[in-house]
């Protein structure tokens, strides 16, 4: 086994999971704080010179694993590791934010997903993306797709 | 503190940290091995329709912390959490890598920068990029820049 130490706290607007966009076209525009515990600020040097983040995070209120799950934006079951459900073998998050402002330990974002609580794991700058053309979302895109939803 | 359970151990050629590309310009092409725990199978349903992956693991041969250090890439000091040194309050770590194959719970990528044997505690689909012309990279762009290496 592991162990985790929280690094912080994400603040945001978001009380309950049914608050948080979900399914095909949820977009996350939102915007939150990372509270950051003080003693480790120092680490946070320099980081307002990205534009985005890796969040890494803890699913601190799910409770249990599936590993064949239906996401809300599917009506058919996909493997728990082709999907962003909360219920995996290891309760973490990930998410891609937008740096906005950094005041000391907090860090002003958007593109929150998480509710007002979650533990912080980890944070890495954003370094590079895939060439858009390399790209394939699976069943993801067939359910877009059969939805006619726009990507 | 929250404990973390390895889904499954990397399998790759690198049996030593110094054999691992780093710093300015290095490209991560090596094909490797995502070896999952046979009992976790079923999470990997639909997965091979994704052309790459989110692999989160464990720095397992790392000990210790640093908030401030000065990466491979430059001869700066940086705030650990604006890098992707191994010394980290929580030893996680992050690479994208690209699904080659599959067969039953053992998945074929490219793009491996870990050690072999490293464990791992989740994979999620890769969805989308952040556009191209909205990143800012800070402090390795600057390295870059002073280094006259091409990113």
């Amino acid at each position: 086994m592991i162990s985790m130490q929280p690094i912080g706290y994400v603040r945001s607007f978001y009380r309950d999971t049914q608050e948080i966009p979900k399914g095909l076209g949820a977009r996350h525009e939102v915007e939150g704080l990372l509270e950051i515990r003080p003693e480790f600020e120092p680490g946070l040097l320099d980081i307002e010179g990205f534009s985005h983040l890796y969040v890494i995070w803890a699913f601190d209120r799910s409770e249990g694993c599936n590993l064949v799950v239906t996401p809300p934006s599917d009506d058919r079951p996909h493997g728990v590791f082709a999907t962003r459900s909360p219920r995996r073998p290891n309760p973490i998050g990930l998410t891609v934010v937008q740096l906005m402002s950094r005041e000391g330990p907090v860090i002003g974002v958007r593109g929150i997903d998480m509710l007002d609580g979650t533990p912080i794991l980890d944070i890495k700058p954003y370094l590079s993306n895939v060439p858009q053309e390399r790209i394939r979302r699976g069943w993801l895109a067939d359910a877009e797709e059969r939805a006619g939803a726009k990507p």
